[in-house]
């Protein structure tokens, strides 16, 4: 008999205490921007980064000479060496090195799920690692939308769905999560052309507004690495698989979209 | 130029806290079941109601003479006179009486929205009273889903997307609320068949399993009164207008579908 587990959405910190579970794999999404750009920052070579909730706490890393990644509402702290675009983690900045991050929405919920089984970073850039990877690891999966401030996230739910969907083609998955549901059919909905159906978007005209809108393609073309972040001991890294230390095994799904 | 209005859907009581204003009319909705019961109440002729948040309370005004409605999980109390299914709420039972409820989700949900300029009892058997309500009031819309333990529920979910609809076909609302844009995305895919769409949705489970569930065709039949509840003085009563004490003024609006 198969064993089905089940696979729920949140859509927002203050609710996630009504899905934190030790069993569970917990995937932060924060697409626009923060776990877009840990996946970038992986890809251009990071040795490690330590997410922080506070902008106090990054700034005391950078009096301690720690490379810091901060914003608050999207603008770059001033203190901070560079904010959250994904394209300010370039190998030159980042390669080989431990960065310190604070965001406004993404670093807090990676906190919050302490406690969970793992806790991985999602984004469109390593979706089908993830599948794989949720996939073989054969645990329940919350995927937690970071949003805004508390508030619900077309960019970030609308992940959630295609995540949702890849999960669900297997069987030994399920959903009687009403968010889950409603991520999936907001997904169909946008899945076509996501560039066109993300501009109604809050956080899209966030962007615009603040001229931080160049990484929307970017952000949402799938599979750009097989790397899975994982936040482990107060860091976020790459490789060792966080229950047994052992490499994580991911094969990319060929043909899942 | 046109007043411009903000129209706001809010998934859960967990997050309220960041959609609280006081200048706003807040839209109470529990569609499985309490606002339509509430609004099935008032149909059949009772006095007020006086919504309580917790089963002690219900039990205590039960002591004192009052006819208490309550329930918890969907099950009816065992001191209580009914649970919350609409069709206890008949003229034989509540007409001309004040009664006592409390239930999981929807009655604290209206307590929470305290503060708040007006707090409308909101369901499909009112939607356009309530929408030439809300138009004629010109004031913020905050559409408050009670949802399911402080999980995003699908059926309060389709039911603020309908809302939405009507509102911003008329040029003094706007939305740049992305669970506003979802749950009107959402609405689009139900509309044609809500029955059917609604289905999928965990209080349908519950329900069915509790052999509650047939009031799901009745709960989603729109405009069956034009009686527009509201929360005051810790009682919900009709007529009176919140504000200014004089009678609503709510002409149906008649092509609205």
């Amino acid at each position: 008999m198969i064993q089905k587990l089940p696979v729920e959405v949140c859509f927002s910190p203050a609710v996630y205490h009504r899905f934190h579970n030790t069993e569970a794999n917990v995937v932060i999404v924060d697409i626009l921007r923060a776990t877009t750009a840990i996946c970038t920052a992986f890809i251009h070579g990071v040795k490690s980064i330590i997410p922080v909730q506070t902008v106090d706490e990054a700034k005391q890393y950078k009096q301690n000479g720690y490379l810091v990644a901060a914003e608050r509402d999207g603008i770059k702290c001033d203190f901070a060496d560079f904010g959250n675009s994904p394209f300010n983690f370039t190998s030159d900045n980042v390669s080989g090195k431990t960065i310190v991050y604070s965001t406004t929405n993404g670093t807090q919920a990676i906190h919050m799920a302490n406690g969970a089984h793992e806790i991985i970073i999602g984004s469109f850039l390593n979706i089908d690692s993830l599948v794989a990877h949720l996939h073989s690891t054969m645990r329940p999966v919350v995927i937690f939308c970071a949003g805004w401030k508390d508030r619900f996230s077309l960019e970030d739910t609308v992940f959630a769905g295609a995540l949702v969907e890849k999960l669900l083609s297997f069987d030994n998955f399920y959903t009687i999560c009403d968010s889950a549901i409603a991520s999936f059919d907001l997904w169909q909905l946008a899945k076509s052309d996501v560039l066109t159906y993300i501009e109604k978007a809050a956080q899209r005209s966030r962007l615009r507004k603040n001229k931080l809108d160049d990484v929307l393609e970017y952000s949402f073309t799938p599979n750009q690495t097989s790397l899975i972040p994982y936040f482990s001991n107060q860091q976020i890294v790459v490789d060792k698989h966080c229950e047994k230390n052992h490499k994580i095994s991911t094969p990319v799904i060929q043909n899942a979209n």
